[in-house]
């Protein structure tokens, strides 16, 4: 948690944006609940609400909030502890001083929460809320707005057509450029990030099961943070995007994809990938593979400075994918061409990167358009580019990631073959020979400067072919 | 997963004995879909319903069923997955295919269980549903039986009005009484699950941060199987029932209380408490007390065996706890005039165990009462007692967790005194000095036999005072 006044100061900021973009009524904040795993009292580790964090600060369960945008009134609703509730959670401070804490000046028990909502919207006043993927909140939002809980859903990528477009524009435009408090943050996630990719980089050897790296990985997010920030991807099929299972064996001669974040006690998350060959030396042809994707992502983060769109890196990283899997034989043609017509998507369906922040994914909740892309840009429909993210025109305080990765999908490209969709550009019977290659990816997070990039994390995990198999080769000794 | 005919029997008993209760209708399960901790994508790790685990194995997400009572005819609803999700997901066997592989013949799309439902209850037939904790499964729920999201969740210790009480007592009884099958990876759930304890014990030294343990111990849960059965608690303030937090420093002279459970990749669970002096050696105070525990955590083993009601073994605990804080001069006066009074809930205030499977609080969102207490006992208002989750009187087959313990709450005890809850029997004078003392539990996971108990686990954990300190010196060599 930050001082008082990152709070108070960012809530005023939002209250002048709505204010300024002429907004009446109440905006509502919810807070998390705990989410139960099996029965009511074993619930999954509490996971606060990442707006509510951002403006409030208050990392408890069942805490709520409303500011009048006339009058600029706060209020926190959340029930103080009874004698039991001592017995097992020991003493609590009061609501009415937790909210003090964050510089909210009126506190009130939870079921007001739904007595003040509902005089508000007797008297016609507008309720804006941010749309939500709990369901616990879907269903308080939509009793609290009249509305089915879906309905404060957002559905796909366009955003949630029933909550407050000023009220998620406002706060986005506001989490989007993250704070020197925030990127402090972020820079203690990706140092123990790396922590934990060393930990699984050292726990690749042939006969280990996957399960037990992952367990190792996990104790070094636990030792020093919240946990992971998402599932750990950790996988020899990284072809296959989210593969969650860890119970098969390393295996000598095939490639590890570990894809894994770190997420700190106050929820700054970082997101990491490296590919590595499971036996500590690439074979000719994984090393082939290894260096174009390698390129890429230092392609990519050569070109990150403010006023660039992400969307022209996502092409450039493409354009030169598709230049070197020309001169491997695995395509064929003109490049411009290739790239317009997205063959670039089968090779990589995937997009460059996304906002990090409080979530691994920032604010995907509020709209994947909304948040990653600017108003004069479209979304493409081609594979890959379609999955882009983060295509805005960069500002600096940007955090993001740069993830290219390069995948040989029998499915995928079975497909293709079939429709026709590669449209003569695809080598097939080279391609034939890659069907059980996998996946590389290569991903670091990086922040937009005043001038250009920086790389989130002391002390870069080892990229660079030559220094993943001299790593390796020391994890070894 | 066990074989298929495991499932197939299962179904077939509960029809049977839901026939012989003289229901009709329909009866819905509902399988677990993923719970969003961020936003949509990034979801806490899969868990699966308990009961749809029990009856239907599958352990993947959107997955419903219904099995129609005078037919018999079962039906399984879910989605096989598209080209899209072959690339996140890679290949996946259908729907058809997975029902199949758990001896259910008809399956559907996800969408027709509502159509299907609904075209039911025109016809006027019954919706028989089981409570829920899950507030996406309560959504669902309440679409399909046309009620309040909340009104199919368990209201306190009673149940839930609207669930079908034949449907909840059927279950009830076939999950109470564990399989072979069960019993097999309940002692793989024990024997990781004191693994996971002997890698606390090892990093409990003064100095290290809890939080530090505490992944270690994840790691070990990570390693051979789905990860922890409940939130992990590890603190030296033992008398707080529910401490969460492990941001404190171990420091020498504390008493450290690890409760924490293993839960196999088949979600069957453990749960074991030990408590350990922080510096490897007890106080003469701290012994005293712990010996205590240390017995009637004994006492209670020597009294499981079929036909005694786990109620009279709460209540024999109490009774030889109160006899030997009476010889350290904490209370005073006639035993059983004391044990009516509910003295022993100032120092145990929760019940002597619960009933554990593939919940590690097995059902408990069935309804406590309904699941732990025979139709002829009742629920007491004392402290502590009225706590207990297990009162029934025991068969072959129960699995339950004997966990006595003494806490110090100054809150609770301030409370009594300001109150004259304790009738004069507490000395308060003597209990001025234990206000820091914090807590012990002692916990072990019990089978009841056809003649007895056996503890589930192999190597049991050291318990004994002397094999504790004995243990914790040799961790040091």
């Amino acid at each position: 948690m930050f001082e008082k006044d990152v709070y108070v100061q960012r809530r005023q900021t939002l209250l002048k944006k709505m204010q300024e973009a002429g907004q009446k009524g109440l905006m509502l904040f919810v807070g998390n609940v705990e989410a139960p795993a099996q029965y009511r009292d074993n619930a999954y580790k509490f996971r606060q609400d990442s707006s509510w964090l951002y403006f409030f600060g208050i990392d408890e369960p069942r805490f709520a909030a409303t500011i009048d945008i006339e009058s600029g009134v706060e209020t926190i609703f959340a029930d103080d502890v009874e004698i039991d509730d001592i017995i097992w959670m020991g003493p609590q401070p009061s609501v009415a001083s937790v909210a003090a804490g964050v510089g909210v000046e009126h506190s009130a028990p939870y079921s007001e929460l739904f007595q003040s909502v509902e005089a508000a919207r007797r008297q016609g006043r507008a309720l804006h809320f941010l749309p939500t993927s709990r369901y616990a909140t879907a269903i308080t939002v939509g009793r609290l707005a009249g509305i089915d809980p879906y309905e404060t859903f957002t559905a796909g990528k366009k955003g949630c057509p029933k909550a407050s477009e000023a009220m998620v524009r406002s706060v986005i435009s506001m989490r989007l450029v993250k704070e020197v408090v925030e990127l402090e943050e972020l820079e203690k996630a990706g140092k123990y990030g790396y922590e934990m990719h060393t930990a699984a980089r050292k726990g690749i050897r042939p006969g280990v099961i996957e399960q037990q790296i992952v367990g190792d990985m996990e104790a070094v997010t636990l030792a020093h943070g919240w946990g992971v920030s998402f599932a750990t991807i950790l996988t020899q099929h990284g072809e296959i995007f989210h593969c969650h299972s860890h119970e098969n064996e390393v295996v000598p001669g095939k490639l590890m994809v570990v894809d894994a974040g770190f997420e700190s006690n106050s929820h700054y998350a970082s997101d990491h990938t490296r590919t590595y060959p499971t036996g500590g030396k690439f074979t000719a042809k994984q090393r082939e593979i290894y260096q174009i994707v390698y390129e890429c992502n230092e392609l990519a983060f050569s070109l990150i400075k403010p006023g660039v769109a992400y969307l022209d890196v996502h092409q450039a990283v493409c354009r030169h994918m598709l230049d070197r899997l020309q001169s491997v034989g695995l395509v064929k043609g003109d490049l411009d061409e290739m790239l317009a017509a997205g063959i670039a998507g089968l090779f990589m369906p995937h997009g460059l990167g996304h906002n990090m922040g409080i979530d691994v994914h920032d604010m995907e909740d509020y709209g994947e358009n909304l948040v990653g892309y600017d108003d004069d840009q479209s979304r493409s429909p081609l594979l890959g580019l379609g999955s882009l993210r983060m295509a805005r025109r960069l500002v600096p305080g940007n955090v993001i990631t740069d993830e290219p990765g390069i995948y040989f999908i029998p499915a995928l490209i079975e497909q293709w073959k079939a429709d026709g969709t590669d449209k003569g550009f695809v080598c097939y019977d080279k391609l034939s020979e890659y069907y059980d290659f996998g996946g590389i990816r290569l991903e670091d997070d990086v922040l937009v400067t005043a001038d250009g990039a920086h790389r989130i994390g002391e002390n870069r995990l080892p990229i660079a072919p030559d220094d993943v198999e001299e790593a390796m080769a020391k994890d070894k000794e």
